[in-house]
């Protein structure tokens, strides 16, 4: 449904990420070869951090692959921590409030995939959000009211269990009201310091999801990549597609798995919805 | 906050409505002088009956005064029944699902105004609306809630009753918050046949809203002016702003009044909000 | 690089033209099977008549597929000559003056293809245009300069050697500027009455072009489909690629040839373009 | 017509100067005190140096007062050097090539006030333009035309001088065409080190310019003004209208005069275009 990118490691020109690739994310807005849909043309947005603790974002209803703010911004802005978002509208209107990254406080969080039926199950999941909470939804995604479902959950405290309790929650609210399989889902979430990666869906068929291999490991694979020189060895990559066809740089993440990627070790872990008390 | 104008009378170009009177709606986008706002440049919207019973509708973030689109479509689309209105936003995005008028069905509606404090209670009156209807909202404003809310408390069967329960639970709800004047308004709707204007607000003083004089009556007194000539006896329009100085033209609605335009005759009638039992 | 329609015949609603059909205009917007480019996704316009001799248009930088706007006025406006089209940039700029049709006074033109290596020639071809007629130029775009050029040299007056005359000139330009092939066309123009369709490249491997057989043999062929018995034998579509996949629909224009629909019989001839003196 | 700001200077939050002065340039796209026109909302621009020598832009067509990418932008880029333009349309289209400042190779310039009758003129202004900067004009402005017979005349070298001989020739092209006054500007542009503005008109009533006093002047008058403890001695902004009220603050241009802002000694001369030979 869409594509999307997570990159955490050495401050770099969002350039680097978004256009140098050989197979781009902004390439793949006009040409993805594994998404659901070829053109991924719907709109686009992108999170980084940078000055203070909350991140900016850019929000964009035109096909990324045309706008030039984006690729000025691109030679101009760099980062350690960004997040890249193209859509492909799975019914829901095209407009900026509908972009992802989603932003709150110094979280960002960004979606692939679909909550089954929403229109079906939506006013179920809202009325599980936090009223504290329900003024800051601005659009009118299933991405967006997942995101506030994990945060009333415990996001900020205990990502991958509150992401695990609200995916429980929907599939609960889903099969409910006769949905098969409620949810379909790789999601990127961060608070400016680990990024967490999950890659799950209720039938057990998700969308890919890739992460790039150390950066050392590749340095002494491909000593003629110029990037491979100048970022740090903890520098990773989440991918919903790989980029480029570097050999061994790309790893898939496992059904039902999360990944953390962090200063230090980084992890990977089962992912297993937590279905409500 | 916004401005509107309500048409409905012999099929007319849009144009005759919206670019040619003097002080006309797209004149106000720029230079408003009675609104609460100069400028209304946050995006607008038309609406009209034509082909079928489902109006066509036309919404656009740009500003009224310098979108091409609208002044292209005003010169080639006619109809008897048009709802039009530019925004200025008190706080929502500005994107086409926020721009008015909002359909449902057959249904239009526009609204000028505020619910006071709305992120304080967007969420209880969001309960209120009927769960079949509830997946219909597409945009985040306050003035779609409250259609969807006068559509539950049954807009379809008694226009003037169902706008009075809503109006009256947005009181309820609004004082119980602890919000002194919960709502200020003047709201057009129409089924495509008849059309009704509100002018309320809890602090009894109300944005302006006038109803042209019958064309009969403006004819004999002004045998100048061509466009009476060609419209029907019954030709009425509703604004909230007289568009140019035809002496005799403009009467204001009063406070807390509202008028039914239809076939035969007319009707002004007074507006009592009717709290929860 | 682009994908066009030309419709002339009983006035339809344009969701007849662009929606309804089973390979679509706007499908093609998203998924072209035909064209230089899979995704027509840097705008579009449509041009139609009605109200008076002026046609209206309606330009938009959004892909068409995710245009609501033109969802409903596709619904409400109906014309029996319309021209629609969907833009894959070859460069220029994503903006509404380069979004086609063009107009000028009660003449439409739209174009498919290129001017060959346009940044080296296109100053000597403007100076070529009409001073009269320069400052209605209003994008950057090779086929708003081609149609100028076009007007430039009789396009009112006898459109087929125009178009011969424009084409020789541009050839002539490239050429002389080192250009092998100047040009890559098909071109669709009408002035509210007849409707010409050119398919030319210098190359002598032109864009595709078809047009739609006869009404009434279609309507013998086909009883069962429906809108075939509404419009009139002399209803004809021409477009840049087949519209679903009715046997016998479509014809291909030849290569190097142009075609004329108007009242009576119509036409197709060769075209050659005619060098300067 | 429009309104500008331009900024040189120890670098900044581009949020300090577009949102937090009283008065600021996003104010002033609704409420300009100063301008021809109270509300600047056809779109805008803004200009940076920062990464290489080539600056970055961001251009939009929506109006700055409700534009939340520069909003966003605004509080994480920071730059020494800075153009800000917010613009009011005499007539060309609202679109992002029409949105100053224009750029070409590391230069920027904007421009508030207008060539006149520029339908009549363009195009042999567009005629002296050299063939070789020719491809690089994108939009319809007479500023974007303005800044290439600039550049043309030498602007890489000697900017007063190449301004002047520009501002000369479009004189002497208008007067020829019976335009009584030809020109009214102020325009900056900068290398990227230096910074020129320039106050003109032919009926020597030009619009207004400001620019501010020294940083250590001020500093000692207002030791209570915070952001004036956080720049350098040498920080200038130059403006179209004044932001804020701060005593002292703000010197006009006089009427033909230019501005030289740069490290060392800025300075203040006499401008007189010069007519061709």
């Amino acid at each position: 449904m869409c594509r999307w990118l997570a990159y955490s490691g050495s401050p770099v020109l969002l350039e680097e990420l978004l256009y140098k690739p050989k197979h781009s994310l902004i390439d793949q807005s006009l040409h993805s070869t594994m998404g659901a849909e070829t053109t991924n043309g719907d709109g686009f947005g992108i999170g980084w951090y940078g000055v203070g603790d909350v991140p900016g974002t850019f929000h964009s209803i035109e096909p990324a692959w045309n706008d030039r703010n984006l690729r000025e911004l691109s030679s101009h802005l760099s980062s350690g921590l960004v997040l890249a978002h193209i859509r492909a509208s799975s019914g829901s209107p095209v407009q900026q409030t509908n972009c992802h990254p989603f932003r709150y406080g110094k979280w960002l969080w960004m979606h692939n995939g679909v909550i089954a039926s929403f229109p079906l199950v939506k006013r179920e999941l809202m009325l599980a959000i936090d009223p504290e909470l329900y003024p800051s939804i601005e659009g009118s995604t299933d991405s967006e009211a997942f995101f506030h479902l994990a945060l009333t959950m415990g996001l900020e405290d205990d990502p991958p269990g509150a992401v695990e309790r609200a995916v429980g929650y929907i599939e609960h609210v889903g099969r409910s009201a006769g949905v098969e399989h409620p949810i379909q889902m790789t999601v990127a979430t961060t608070d400016g310091e680990s990024l967490w990666a999950f890659r799950y869906s209720s039938e057990g068929k998700s969308r890919t999801l890739f992460y790039s291999t150390r950066v050392d490991t590749l340095r002494e694979q491909h000593p003629e990549v110029a990037i491979l020189q100048q970022v740090s060895d903890e520098s990773r990559l989440v991918v919903s597609e790989p980029l480029g066809d570097l050999k061994g740089a790309w790893n898939e993440v496992p059904e039902s798995h999360f990944g953390v990627v962090r200063a230090g070790q980084d992890e990977l872990r089962p992912f297993t919805p937590r279905p409500p008390g």
